[in-house]
């Protein structure tokens, strides 16, 4: 039986929607129990007694709040994520869903948890809706800035083994993104990761692609260093919800229009499902020894719920040692290859 | 009088776009001549002789297409984009528009035109649309990969002169483009150009923007690498597109929804307006010697008149020596300052 480790209090709404996706995943799934970690005088309030038997409540009331910094979070050892991260240190949880602090939960997870063997840096990763009937996974979406081409390798790796036995995907492909297509593009990094990638053999790697490939689903997984994921993943936001304002705006103008809209709105609900942040749940932070899934702050009890079921599918996966020996693999021929050029 | 070279060649679409866009821009603007270069058999038979007193044309035959590399371009003496950006050179012309091979243009402008007084690299800047009636100018988009700090600097100085002089805003803000809002964010490149923007206390400098910033219209100016600037413009095109993609293919599913979209056509052709390209014209390239206007390669002749129209703004306007001055004003007080903290 799998047992999730949960920071119930760090989202930006408090603990009712965490515990409300809680309860919605244990009535959809019989496969594993849960420790909610944070208040248990609020806590038991919100858990129907029926639930008892599969929520358990670690009493701890610090939290940490989106204006504090990471590192201080390294030292408040009764906060709920500190908490919540050492139950999987010791053992007593197998995976953790946290839609608090990100940076606390990365900088713990990375510390307490510890990194797989042969992970620089460990990496967040998030998909990304297309027009066609699947997602790509983007990573890092802003755990690291300044990535060297070595990381990038990593993340590549990381990324694939997810896709593979997290997300099911037969064979999946890699791109590393760049400002153009041919292998002459890219800034000096992503150049010395396309090399590496290459001499490597890493398989199914496609080479660079752009940022329009991301939303047409051109390869699976999309590579690329934390500094632009995040203003890659804040732009696609920023475009979609002002595409929305716009055609809101017009909206209002026309009586003609809104009639229009009203007819419309079947295709609109379609859309929202289509990129709606709460169908995938959360972010995987990948390349530490546990599964450590990162929800947005305003989830939802939909979200938490898909949060938790994407931490009982890695934890379930073989995702770690896949991780491991793809690195040992691919590294010692990148390393070998590197002498022969010398 | 103003006088226009244009590469009449060199977009996808041949020569007629371009000479219709020409025409239009002539119809509407009596204050310039042009001189129209590429194939005169061809050019001839697309421009009526009632406009032959203000479209010169200047035969040559040889097109840079686009699988050629920008360092062949250099040497192909006898093709139209290099001819046009000859004429500016020899003073016989004062500003380029062309659709043409947006890397051959760039380079060969930064060769044979000159960069200003005080620019290390010239920078391609775009306007993105906002919700609300307002656009933000981005720069660097594609010219320059791996630019450091002092580049980004000489961006930020060169895009705000050019929303002041050309695009003629009052007190332009200027935005860096980061992982976060807070001056802690960024990467090391970033972060260093944030202490060289404040310490030389540029006006109106606001700190580190997000991505979504660009859409909201939080500042005016916005500044980052060609890599990062190329990879968020692609991104945005995706994003919008993709969700055009998603509500065409929803809406074939339901008769409902098809009577719905039909009343709504007018909300989407004023959102088109909003997100057309053709509306701003070309990307200018910022930090040469002249106004040197990159169009789209697909510009169709709204794109290329309104692209002539920047082109006789900028020749008009003052932005060659308010760059000058302002970087010259700018980098000196950087430096002393550099000096009292070694």
């Amino acid at each position: 039986m799998i047992k999730i480790a949960i920071d119930a209090m760090g989202g930006d709404f408090g603990p009712e929607p965490i515990i409300e996706g809680l309860i919605l995943a244990i009535r959809n799934n019989n496969n594993f129990t849960a420790i909610a970690v944070g208040d248990k005088e609020q806590l038991s309030l919100l858990i129907p007694p029926a639930f008892n038997h599969r929520i358990e409540i670690l009493d701890t009331k610090d939290v940490i709040s989106m204006h504090d910094s990471a590192t201080d979070a390294l030292k408040r050892k009764e906060s709920t994520i500190y908490r919540a991260i050492e139950l999987v240190k010791e053992g007593k949880a197998n995976a953790v869903v946290s839609a608090g602090h990100s940076g606390a939960t990365m900088s713990l997870a990375t510390l307490k948890i510890g990194r797989l063997k042969g992970v620089s840096r460990p990496a967040i990763a998030t998909l990304m809706p297309t027009s066609e009937n699947q997602n790509t996974l983007v990573l890092d979406v802003g755990a690291n800035v300044d990535s060297d081409a070595k990381n990038l390798f990593q993340f590549a790796i990381m990324g694939q083994a997810y896709a593979q036995s997290v997300l099911r995907l037969d064979e999946p492909m890699i791109g590393l993104l760049s400002n153009g297509e041919e292998e002459s593009k890219g800034n000096e990094v992503t150049k010395e990761c396309y090399k590496l990638l290459s001499s490597a053999k890493v398989p199914n790697f496609a080479g660079n692609v752009e940022g329009a490939d991301i939303f047409k689903g051109t390869v699976d997984v999309v590579v690329c260093d934390g500094f632009v994921g995040n203003i890659l993943l804040k732009t696609a936001e920023g475009v979609a919800d002002t595409i929305g304002k716009i055609i809101k705006k017009n909206l209002k103008r026309s009586l003609i229009s809104i009639a229009g809209a009203v007819l419309m709105r079947k295709v609109f609900k379609s859309l929202k499902v289509r990129v709606d942040y709460a169908e995938y749940g959360g972010a995987p932070l990948l390349g530490v020894k546990a599964p450590v899934i990162i929800s947005h702050g305003k989830s939802n009890p939909k979200a938490i719920k898909n949060a938790i079921f994407q931490a009982i599918i890695s934890a379930s996966s073989n995702l770690d040692s896949i991780i491991e020996q793809r690195l040992e693999k691919y590294t010692i021929k990148e390393d070998s290859i590197k002498k022969d050029t010398i």
